[in-house]
């Protein structure tokens, strides 16, 4: 068989504000690969099918000498980031053709690996979609179950309040957070997201952009528990919004993320006063605890109805820099997942 | 036995910024009261000795509609505040005559209580002077202890830094954290409160008055343990020195107690990026895990001479204006005490 073409996402230039597509990153088509002679080296050909676009990749989009949590991307490389792959040939025993695995891939149609450790196997005996393996049940539902569990220490009753609950990461949290009792504060940036957000159980919802979030919570709090996806002004309400010994779960804070003029916060005096205790994570800090009891829960639940999830697909490769962007910018619908090839 | 002179220091006035003695807080000579004959009620007679003065006092000079952690100081009542007192006569089979004993006690020569339960008697086998309860071996000992015990997670070599390292706190946790084996770097607002620092073992030490604080972190960091007791423009430098997984014990903001323009922190985006762990806390949420513990432990190192501190004497109720007014503005040497009378 001749080679075919071997498309990929390059990041090209680093980005002051938002990531422009065709500028911070874009698409090439220069490579080839022969899937049926390209030699493995003793390692196995993957068939990329669906990749993750989360926020997180925005802060690998930076001057390399810059250390942070999750690698640079270096100008001129493919893009790479959560995915879910085929395996096509191998040489290695832990994986054989067909096999579906789950790890960082590159933002390509095809790639040969070499260690098998890098990446797991799906079993999928639930039948799930693939694209629900980069979502609720991959890496932002793993940040949502394994850190609630280590530190919500949510008590019935409670108040929970969850921003950009509409995401794959908020969402999941909204239920988690029903799950144990709580009462659930929710925002999100639309009245078709408030809508999904409220469909999956939460008490008070609310479009951050139309009602203010002081009010919100001055009305309905004070809370216990905030899970923090968007830091800055909201973080700075939920603080004045808490309860003694409240607990703020940070996760991200996409309000700052690109914008050389951070937000300044004024009110950090109750922390001592509300003995308010602020957990920073990565989600990969937490894996060796809580990866196997998520992979035995999740995928039953999901598959059950019992966790409910949203998806928002950008098909093809070409359209990475657009989907990016719009993660960024809040236009994604849930989980947003780029679907380069069918099963 | 007439009735003799019960001073008392009262308190006059809700001050916006430093607290004035003599405004503020005023001394007052119009009670008396007759020591043999006063009746107890089941109760028991107490001869004040020692007084604390403490920084967290300010935030008790409110308006008493606002919440907070310690209860507001009343317009025309004395102030209370930890200290030591001398049974005189007693009528509750819990105390007795010439016992000594620790709580919160009003800033009067004499007083009859009745909630023995309020009081700890202190039994002193080591003969430590009774200032040293409401030091070292009272509330600002129980601080450092309680919370470097439950959250500095210190490790051999890991590097600590200590704000408001002269104070009663913060030279105990400087002896803390040596003893764990940590490198520690310590702040105070004086040369002698520096050299003070230095006698403790201290590695690093400075006066953040002529030192900027950034520089020395950046040279003899990153840090891994942040005791803060300051908050503001310093919380924001450590943050910003701060190691992957620091963890911030959030004591106190003193910077912050006596402005209402509080200071603008804008790196909190490092809280998720460098997974910081920060606990505000109040010590007495962690009196009832560490109190036994902690009397078994530290009077005994004291008498010792393992834990070393540092007194700052004030003679007289008249003058607890004034001793108010040194602790806000950090011109005592070591733990502030009003003697009231001798033993």
């Amino acid at each position: 068989m001749a080679p075919v073409k071997n498309g990929r996402h390059i990041f090209k230039e680093i980005p002051t504000g938002f990531p422009e597509p065709g500028k911070t990153t874009v698409y090439d088509e220069s490579e080839t690969i022969d899937l049926e002679k390209a030699p493995l080296n003793g390692g196995f050909l993957v068939k990329t099918l669906v990749l993750s676009i989360d926020p997180y990749m925005r802060g690998r989009m930076r001057d390399p000498t810059i250390e942070s949590y999750a690698p640079p991307y270096l100008i001129g490389e493919p893009l790479n980031n959560f995915g879910v792959g085929k395996v096509l040939r191998s040489e290695n025993p832990a994986f054989k053709a067909g096999d579906h695995i789950y790890g960082m891939l590159p933002f390509q149609e095809y790639f040969i690996a070499q260690n098998p450790k890098e990446y797991r196997l799906l079993e999928n005996k639930e039948g799930l979609p693939w694209s629900v393996y980069v979502g609720v049940c991959g890496m932002p539902g793993q940040t949502a179950y394994y850190a609630w569990k280590e530190w919500s220490d949510a008590k019935k009753g409670e108040v929970a309040f969850v921003t950009a609950a509409s995401g794959p990461v908020g969402a999941t949290v909204v239920q988690l957070a029903k799950g144990d009792g709580c009462k659930v504060i929710a925002s999100a940036g639309s009245d078709e997201k408030v809508a999904f957000v409220n469909s999956l159980g939460a008490d008070v919802t609310f479009n951050y952009k139309t009602v203010p979030t002081r009010k919100v919570l001055q009305k309905e709090g004070p809370i216990n528990i905030y899970w923090d996806n968007v830091g800055g002004e909201t973080l700075e309400a939920a603080i004045d919004a808490a309860e003694t010994h409240s607990r703020f779960i940070e996760c991200g804070m996409i309000s700052q993320y690109n914008t050389q003029d951070q937000y300044p916060i004024k009110n950090l005096i109750y922390v001592v006063a509300k003995q308010l205790k602020i957990y920073g994570f990565i989600v990969f800090t937490l894996h060796a605890k809580y990866e196997e009891q998520f992979y035995k829960e999740m995928p039953r639940r999901v598959a059950a109805g019992e966790i409910k999830y949203q998806e928002d697909f950008t098909h093809g490769l070409d359209k990475v820099g657009e989907a990016i962007l719009d993660v960024q910018t809040g236009k994604n619908k849930g989980k947003k997942v780029i679907i380069v090839a069918n099963d």
